[in-house]
């Protein structure tokens, strides 16, 4: 499994930002054929106090062949355009292939 | 669920580094009392080409508390000590709230 790691920092109006990354970028995100799972987590702090970056978004899929081809599929690439409207000075990706680990000792 | 992220820059040894991590370090992390889940990505890029990242951690906790108590507990300080010695100049932690996000249209 592969996944799309996306980092936002904090945005100039919180509100602003999160109301279209939710409730519009999301969705169209969602669109993208071969998307397995996808979540998103919300920044609250590091262990020296406040963080640079406010949201973090992973996007997986089975492969790097399916995310390359869902990035370029149209609907891959009108959830980057709506993206890069609003959040283009605040994103950063990565690529990462998820390593299988072995199970915790806890569980 | 609350996690830790851990982001790792690439090391100046890749092999030494992923020989502490996975093997000694990683074994330790996971003793780590209330540690729901981990999930280790191995950085391969991004859009531009390659990055200055090499690994990504997520410790998933059920909340805020049980994250703080684990870091806290003897088994989380041994983890975090021996981090320290062989990652210290190349780790970078962010604690994060994960949301609840629609279901994907595709599923």
């Amino acid at each position: 499994m592969v996944k799309l790691v996306a980092l936002y920092k904090k945005p100039a109006n919180v509100q602003d930002f999160d109301d279209q990354y939710f409730n519009t970028h999301l969705p169209l995100a969602n669109k993208m054929p071969g998307l397995r799972k996808v979540e998103v987590a919300r920044i609250t702090g590091t262990p020296a106090g406040e963080s640079e970056y406010h949201l973090m978004a992973e996007l997986y899929f089975d492969s790097k062949e399916d995310m390359q081809a869902a990035m370029s599929s149209p609907e891959g690439r009108a959830s980057t355009k709506n993206l890069m409207s609003f959040a283009k000075d605040v994103s950063f990706f990565m690529f990462a292939d998820v390593e299988k680990v072995p199970a915790s000792a806890n569980t």
